[in-house]
Parts: C-alpha cells; sequence; structure tokens
C-alpha cells in the first residue's frame, strides 16, 4: 500500500523567516490576533493537515548571553504572541478535524498541572490534543523562572523521562467508565477503577489520582523534537512522533532508521514513531518567481539580525565581533541546542559559506530545509523524501503568514493528493487515528 | 443613583449541593461535558450576569486526613472535571460579553506562566478575563506537588502578595502601542515601550518581560476569596472584588465594612473593591414548592457522606467517631480554611444543631447563604442585602445542573431588572466595564 504523508502546520507567528513578515501582503499582526489564528487553522484543516503543531518559549526572543546595545529590537520577528495552551482550545472551537499539538517544557511545568491541561484539552477537542515534550533548550527561559543558569542538559533529560512517566501515570488514573454518577445509589464513582499513582522519584512525588477523566486517545500524541543523543533515545522511549530539523536526503535518512532502530530497541514497532523534518516551501507559479521571492524575502533580511539570531546556538560566542563576510568560526560546546549547531557547522564547512551566508540561511529557517519551486517540483521533492524513507511527513513552515500557508494548503496540496501520497478526507475520529497510531495508556 | 447588583455564576460540576445532582432532571455529566458548560455559559450570559466563576482545586476532593476505607466515594459528588484555564478559552468563543473568571493557586503555579495564560485569555475575550487569587487551602493538593504538608498559613500569604506584584509587573512588560511592526524599517517593536522586571524576591526571581502584550484591561479582574485577617488584607491590597461566605445580614454588613474600610487604609476607594457572598437560590412557583425542593434535595444527601463532606473543615477531626445526633464536637485549629471552620462553629451553637444536622448544612452549601423561596422572595432579599450595604451583588451557586441556573436567570433575574438593580443589557466591552471597575496597571 502507498504510504502516505503525515502533514502538520507549523504554527510560529508571525514567521520562521526573518525577512518574510515584512512582505507588503505580510500580516504580521497574527502575533497577537486570534482572527488570524483561526484563519489559518481553518485554511489548513480545509487541506487535511494532520495537525496544528505550537512552537513556544517562555521567553522574548533574544541572544543574551552576551547582551550589548540594543540587539532586542533585532533578533527575531517575533516579540510577542498568544501563549498556546490557552489559545488551542479556542482553535479546537473553530474546528473539528486537525490535531491541536503544543510545545511544553518539562523543566518549567508541574507534572499534575501539565496532566490536567492536556487531558482537559484532549476531552475538548474529542481527541485531538498533542504535547510536544521539550526540556528547554533557551538559557533565557531559566531567568524567568527563579534560575541564573540553565538546567545541565542531562540533568534536563533525566527530568524529563519522570515527568513523562508522572504524566502517563497521572492520565491512568481512571479506567474507561469509572465515573457512573449513578443516582439511586448516590454513588459518583467506582472506586474500584480508580488508580492512585504514589510516584516517588529523584524530581517528583505526585500522589494522584488526576481530577480529570481518562483521555480520548489514552493518552494525547506525544511529539518530541530532540535531536541529541539523549534527546533520540527520550524520544524512542516516548514519543509518537518526532519533530526534526533535515536537510538533505542522506543525513534525514540516517536519522531516521536511527530513531527507529532506537525505537524497536525498547520494545516498540516501528511505525509506532513517525519522523516529521520541518520544511519550508518557497513556492510560485514558476520556478523564476519562486526564485525572485525567495531572494526578496532574504533581501529584507537585515544581516546584522541575521547574525544576531545565529547566536541562538553560537555557545555563547558574540558572533557580532567576528568579520561578517569571513568564515563561521569554531563554535564552542553549547548547553542548549546541540544538535541544531552540529548541523550549521557542517552545513558552513560544506558550501563554503561566510558568517553572513550561513547566519542568513539559518535566519530563513532557523535550519529546517526549504524547498523553493512549483507546486510540482516541490511534491515531487516530498514524494522522493518520503519513499526514500528520509522522513514519515513534514512539518510545514510558513514562510509568512498569510500567503505561506495559504500557498501551501491550495497549490501543493492538490499535488500531493493527486499522487496519492496525502489523504482527501480525515480517516479517524481522533489525531491518533488520523496518524494510523495507536490508543496508548494502561489496558491497551 | 440606584446601585445595581453584580452577579457572577458560580460554575463548580455538578454541584456544590451534595444532594442536588441526584435530582431526576439533574445532569451531572456538565463535570466533563464541554456542551453543558457551554449551554450554561450562553444561559448566564443571555441573563446578563457579569460573570463566571470557576471553583478549582488541584486534587480529586478528598478529606484524607484520617482517611479510613472508601470515604473517596462518598466525600463529594464530583470527582473529576474539566480544567478551568483549559476550558475558558473554549466558553470565550461561545460568548461575546459575560466575563471568564477562574481560581488559580499561587502556591502551585509560577508567576510568569500565569501571568501569560490570563494575559492571552484577556487577549482572546477581549477583555473579559479575571483571576481568583487563592493561597489554596486542600492539604490534599499539596500531595500532588511534591509536598508531603501543606505550606504554612502565612507564609502561603507572604508568597501570595510576592507572587502577585510579579504577575502584575509581567503584565506592565509592554506600555500600549510597543509593537509597531515597521515593515519599512524591519523594527518590530519600539524598545523605549519595553520594560525589564528584574524581580528578586525571599519567593521569586523573574526577570521578564512577559512574552504577551499588555492585556486589554490592563490587568484582568483580580479576585480574592480569603476571609482571615491575611485573607483580607491580601485582598483589601490586590483584589477589584471578594467573593466570601455569608449566613446574614448582620455578619455580612460587618464584612462588608472591614474589607472596604481595609482597602482605604491603602489608599484605595471603596468602589474600587466589589463584595460578592456566596448565594444558593432554591426556587419554587410557591414557597411551598421551594420548601418541597429543599427537603427532596436535602434529602438526598446521605448523612455518612454529610459528615465526611464537613471534615473538609475539621481541622483533622475523624468526626465519623462521634454519634451523629450529637453536638458538633470542638474542632481544632485548621491550616487550611479558618474562615470557613469559624463560620460553622458559630453556626451550630447558636441553632443548637446536632453534628447530622451541621453537616446536612455544610453539603447543601459549603456554608454559603441559601434562599428558599418564590422568584419574587428571593429577589426582595438581595435587595435588602444591596440596600443594608451587605453586599455589591452575589455569586450565584447553582443547586444543580441545569434547572438551578436556568430558573434563577429565567425566573429571578427578570425580578431584579424590573427593582432596578440590574441591567438589562451590558454596559461595557470589558469584565472591568461592566463591574464599574477602573482599568488598573502602569500609567492608570
Amino acid at each position: 500500500m502507498q504510504r502516505k504523508l503525515r502533514l502538520a502546520s507549523f504554527m510560529f507567528a508571525p514567521s520562521s523567516h526573518l525577512g518574510g513578515w515584512r512582505l507588503p501582503e505580510a500580516i504580521p499582526e497574527i502575533d497577537m490576533g486570534l482572527d488570524h489564528y483561526v484563519h489559518l487553522a481553518q485554511v489548513s484543516e480545509a487541506a487535511k493537515m494532520d495537525l496544528l503543531f505550537f512552537q513556544d518559549t517562555m521567553t522574548v526572543p533574544r541572544s543574551n548571553d552576551l547582551l550589548k546595545g540594543d540587539i532586542y529590537g533585532g533578533i527575531s520577528p517575533r516579540a510577542t504572541s498568544l501563549e498556546p495552551m490557552t489559545l488551542m482550545p479556542a482553535l479546537a472551537m473553530a474546528t473539528k478535524h486537525i490535531g491541536l499539538v503544543s510545545t511544553a517544557s518539562t523543566t518549567f511545568n508541574d507534572p499534575y498541572s501539565l496532566a490536567r491541561k492536556f487531558a482537559t484539552l484532549d476531552h475538548i477537542s474529542k481527541g485531538r490534543a498533542g504535547w510536544n515534550l521539550v526540556t528547554s533548550q533557551n538559557e533565557n527561559e531559566a531567568q524567568n523562572f527563579g534560575l541564573t543558569k540553565h538546567v545541565d542538559h542531562a540533568l534536563r533529560y533525566e527530568r524529563a523521562l519522570e515527568f513523562f512517566d508522572v504524566v502517563a501515570g497521572l492520565w491512568d488514573s481512571w479506567d474507561d467508565g469509572a465515573i457512573i454518577r449513578d443516582k439511586e445509589t448516590g454513588t459518583y464513582f467506582d472506586i474500584t477503577k480508580l488508580h492512585f499513582l504514589n510516584h516517588e522519584g529523584p524530581h517528583f512525588r505526585v500522589r494522584g489520582p488526576l481530577n480529570v477523566d481518562r483521555p480520548p486517545q489514552g493518552y494525547p500524541v506525544i511529539f518530541q523534537a530532540g535531536s541529541s543523543g539523549p534527546g533520540r533515545d527520550l524520544a524512542a522511549k516516548t514519543a509518537d512522533a518526532v519533530f526534526t530539523a533535515q536537510r538533505n536526503v542522506t543525513d534525514a535518512q540516517a536519522f531516521y532508521e536511527d530513531v527507529k532502530s532506537r525505537a524497536q530497541a525498547h520494545g516498540r514497532r516501528r511505525d509506532d514513531i513517525k519522523i516529521l523534518p520541518g520544511l519550508t516551501p518557497i513556492i510560485g507559479r514558476t520556478e523564476g518567481e519562486a526564485q525572485e521571492l525567495n531572494e526578496c524575502m532574504r533581501d529584507l533580511i537585515p544581516e546584522d539580525q541575521a547574525i544576531a539570531a545565529l547566536m541562538q546556538i553560537s555557545g555563547g560566542l558574540d558572533l557580532r565581533d567576528f568579520p561578517a563576510d569571513g568564515p563561521l568560526p569554531d563554535l564552542p560546546p553549547t548547553n542548549s541546542a546541540k544538535g541544531r549547531q552540529d548541523m550549521i557547522s557542517e552545513l558552513a564547512r560544506r558550501e563554503n559559506l561566510t558568517l553572513a551566508q550561513v547566519a542568513r540561511r539559518w535566519a530563513e529557517s532557523s535550519g529546517h530545509l526549504t524547498l523553493v519551486g512549483t507546486p510540482v517540483s516541490i511534491a515531487e521533492e516530498m514524494q522522493a523524501w518520503l519513499e526514500a524513507e528520509a522522513c514519515d511527513g513534514f512539518a510545514i513552515i510558513h514562510a509568512y503568514y498569510p500567503g505561506g500557508g495559504e500557498n501551501f494548503c491550495r497549490l501543493v496540496v492538490p499535488e500531493l493528493q493527486k499522487r496519492g501520497i496525502f489523504r482527501t478526507e480525515y480517516e479517524g475520529d481522533t489525531l491518533r487515528e488520523n496518524l494510523g497510531l495507536r490508543k496508548r495508556g494502561r489496558g491497551q
């Protein structure tokens, strides 16, 4: 049977591309604008995309390790945005089928509260919730939570695994049918179907039970985005899907094989975990038009802002001290995004890019794949990745709003459908069913 | 000018009354049922009520200090329910005017995350958000958050005040108009309108700024529910409104005067803080019909469940060890709900009630005022409280769903409107405006 793509619509307002929001037709006001989010959600659902995927950080984006002057003004197009856990229930009311997946940190949350919120979202959306479990790679977030320095990488992953176990255990608090509300006897629930967690571990002590019924999906769909060794291992153990940055088929195939093998080593099936690289499509009616749009947006990225943006993964090195037309300097080890740093250093070496060039590449896509072309050429390349087992689908990163998302949905999706590699109707009722994933949790 | 009542619709599913959910027409399935919440929200809005008020605890309700046997089966009609911070954005999409106020604990939350969520809700709802700031009185919650014993009463209030200061400071991160999104120059925001918090206190270190725009209301409306000395003082300093349990006009007048005086002592106006006692109306077309409904619901409360429920405020004393037809024993001091315990002991003495009788009173209304009568007699009593300056309005606690809320909205509200003490149309665009409160925050 023809494998089909799984497609996520990546929600990062106003755009991941540092120049995209400056296009004349772009509406950067989506960052604080509910109605714009509703529009993008509905456009994505009309195209039968699997899910909306919310990136999230708990800080105004900035590179502060070596803060000098007004770097704040330029580090990212984004300053403020709607908080996704509060936004998603509103979008659940404006949609019927599309999944609602948000990033939430295991470093800056409590498992009981987080388990409640995702369970509630799963009920409200009738089985469409998902959690992108991250350990938080942004050192600036730590300063908003009482810490002066970020928690060590290894310790963060140890805490993350225990956090997941607690949350999963809480979701298993009640068997299906435990709440009987028997008016005759005055018995509200069947105590034999209630399970206490009584978790006591190095990071958490949580008694339970959760005060929300078992989620319709058993567990909401678990995403992971770590690409370092500990990140891949956490994903292999816990995740239903992995969001990753991959720039070419060969590397992507290696990543795909590695994560699926690790999952098998943990007793899971290869199909139990889906791999979705990020992809920014830059779409034109002709190749020339697409190239023109790409260059236009690239020209809209100020060089100094691109270099400042790259400092997100520079390991504390102030890249503004180096000549923009010289090579990318060797980067010191980072406690945050190890995987991304390795990839960008490798890219600079392989293509012999200057600091300014590699910075602009980063600022275009934060290290993700960009495909510039016609709907046909983009669909063709997506199909090639799918057939080469380089991915199970993609997270579509919109270069600007609304045109980026609209053009993908209206032009590329029909081309994918024509090739038989994307659905024309939703198959299931829940996000799990649409993604071809089994229900998880006690008794499954 | 005629003072007008402020009315909250109290959202506690399936009912606060321990017998109400067993009525034949009751639908206890509201506890996990979004559509039922939507219905109650829309009925409340059609009646022009000011706001929906969500109670919340982060535990399955129980009295576990002296846990024996299957007390879980009986302690409360409620076992599980939808988490209010996730439910409110969904209700914001199903309503246009009514305020959305939820309880959230300063003991088990982080100020940065909480500030983000309420600011986002305020944007999504276009200025209808409110936060009922509680320090958490339930010792069982602590066990879901890594603590074996609850945090001491005084320390909780000290933390609460600092928590509020941090949250308010974060809401003031951005001046109005700070986000300029200037495509021409590539400048996303005006850095001179950005304020860092740089808070360093005994409980919190938070750098800021918040990554959400200034809330439309400046600050969402702040509720408080503490009735102890430290509770009243926190309210007098920080709150726009106080939710309280008062059973008679005299006590309510004293409470009203005390809180308003404390607010004045902190340099605020008496009108800056609204006092809303809880009120359960038991409504009949005749007095006889109302009495009959009241007795019917009382009979539906199992005696052992009532006594177990009263243990919520028994200070650790196992009331099941005492004869049900004997007097209420002296209660040892409690670290949790001091105010409620004093009130219930006083009630038992004054009316010379047996343990079983006082337990049923508690299980009917958790210590709140109950008015049994016709729409006219209930409206009359509400008017008397308003005119005696015993309150600025009420939080209407529904004895069962849907009839309790529906009958109040359809029968009592028109009677209040006829008397000119309740609005017939919403006056303002935001919850603050409807409550007659000024915008708060930097520059106000």
